[in-house]
């Protein structure tokens, strides 16, 4: 498996943990766009959301709530944060084991700005 | 309640509706940012993320479910699609009643323009 988010689920590449259980491990972004940047990922492989089935529900569940729960210890629960999950080339995923990006830590405009989509 | 979504949910206000179970309404915003721009809104009032609790982990599974259902009936699954949770001032969160942005239809920048953070 050359998956570079299993490998550092493995320990097999070094990465900025900051919370791990027996369902997801949550790291920072290794090119952060904001402040606070972490990705929360399942410890199993699955591509994208596409791959996901209604018995993950827990998980997915779980990997809102962890958001949740990791942006309540990075003190910006109440000014604010972004919850986003990219599937497919639209969206620019560009590693395809799924994750939830949790960014914050400063204002962020939406709806987007007209640069965003080309 | 002067709640919009609220309004939406028990018909009391129009929208084009997707989709309804007794979990979740789907609906389309009245601003898409997108070609496709859905909102999947729990039936319950959540003012936001911060008021979730431990019990409402198969409601979030739901919603993410949901949306991936609907980029499917959408015909989005491959070309790709983004979700977007905003909670509070810093993601620009404008309706507090907790939802989430499904956005697809147009291929989308990530990460994002350096003009998207003000």
């Amino acid at each position: 498996m050359n998956c570079v988010f299993c490998q550092i689920i493995e320990g097999k590449l070094p990465a900025r943990l900051v919370y791990r259980d027996e369902l997801v491990t949550v790291f920072h972004d290794r090119a952060p766009i904001t402040p606070v940047h972490l990705l929360v990922v399942p410890n199993r492989h699955l591509e994208s959301l596409n791959q996901v089935q209604e018995a993950d529900r827990e998980l997915l569940g779980h990997m809102i709530l962890t958001a949740q729960q990791i942006a309540a210890q990075m003190g910006i629960q109440h000014s604010g944060y972004r919850l986003v999950i990219n599937t497919g080339r639209d969206a620019g995923q560009s590693v395809f084991h799924l994750h939830l990006h949790l960014i914050g830590g400063t204002r962020m405009a939406f709806p987007l700005q007209p640069g965003e989509f080309s």
